[in-house]
């Protein structure tokens, strides 16, 4: 695709997001899109057959990229030196691609059409939320066996990881809309707070009421 | 109001639900909820003035009666000799009360239409979950200032308490839909285990690296 049909595509999603967000799924038009996103409404259908292929895409588009983004960098901290620098630093770049505007748009159009597309709301769960617990859950039974962080049932301390670092800030956007953007340092100070909770119960220094020996002499 | 009319109130109140959820609320008229809740127009108009204001009542009713067992019963953590049971007792009502099925059906129903009605979802925010946060701080308060837990920010411990609690199993139930119920087994063991977490972070036993004195002997 070239730069200038990249453009566009973009400007469309744009469009549908907020058309279908403000007038509904059922009120929105691919016409209403095509005004909305400047291009014609032949432009629009070159990229997207019919609206169900559109909303899709809107819906379901860049949580499987965010995904895939986050997937690396969570694989990258399983093999980590620094573990808690790393889950810190994992913590705040997780709160802040979940909180970017037009993502958290799209989750709000998911939960809002959920009664009309139950399915997608439920491929969205499994692609976005799903999915980020179970790559957790993988990099904390990898943490736990290289003996960096005592965790017996590595799914529920991703779950609580989780919602330690980005539950809050996003169950709020969901009520509250697109209106008050939390500012990056508010987030950053929350997901820090999450990870500091989340290291008192499964971090190393529980192992510091134990004598220490010659193999955790340099901690 | 007397028994038989309450329990009207109610059918109707439960119809309303469904059909809001199903059919939207544009889609929906006072006439089907007298169908399906099976009462005259009449009855229907004599409870509710108008559909808006039954509209309101379905997603705000509810939210604010369970607040306020809630809250009493925060207020008791705060006062409780046995604060890691207490907390262990609060977290398991505070779990299956917000995954009641029908909490969770007018939840969803916030949400559905929070587009139409931000005003709305704000007020249930306000008197729900945000309250929630609050009455939690509180006793947390309490509790660092009897000792009982070691908390600098209780706003923050309140919210952690609140997502490693209920984040999880509500977030999932949003885009699942109604469809698949928690066990209340499983939902005891995941308040247990968050609760476990919050004590590793802000419990007593961070004290037990320092030496007894005859203050906490008898712990």
């Amino acid at each position: 695709m070239s730069n200038r049909s990249m453009r566009k595509r973009e400007a469309i999603l744009q469009a549908a997001t907020e058309l279908f967000l403000t007038r509904e799924y059922s009120g929105t038009s691919m016409e209403d899109i095509a005004v909305a996103a400047a291009v014609s409404k032949q432009t629009v259908y070159k990229h997207f057959s019919d609206k169900l292929t559109l909303f899709r895409e809107v819906a379901l588009g860049s949580v499987e990229h965010v995904s895939r983004d986050f997937q690396s960098q969570v694989a990258s901290v399983a093999e980590a030196p620094d573990v808690p620098a790393a889950l810190r630093d994992l913590a705040r770049s997780y709160v802040n691609a979940v909180m970017n505007p037009m993502l958290l748009r799209r989750r709000q159009l998911v939960l809002r059409e959920a009664g009309r597309f139950p399915d997608l709301a439920r491929t969205y769960y499994d692609s976005g939320p799903r999915r980020t617990i179970s790559v957790l859950s993988t990099a904390f039974a990898r943490l736990a066996h290289r003996g960096e962080l005592a965790i017996d049932d590595p799914r529920t301390a991703a779950t609580q990881f989780a919602f330690l670092v980005v539950g809050e800030p996003l169950d709020t956007a969901m009520f509250r809309g697109a209106g008050r953007r939390r500012r990056r340092s508010e987030l950053d100070a929350l997901a820090e707070a999450g990870v500091e909770v989340f290291l008192a119960a499964y971090g190393r220094k529980r192992e510091t009421k134990r004598p220490r020996g010659p193999g955790n002499a340099n901690r």
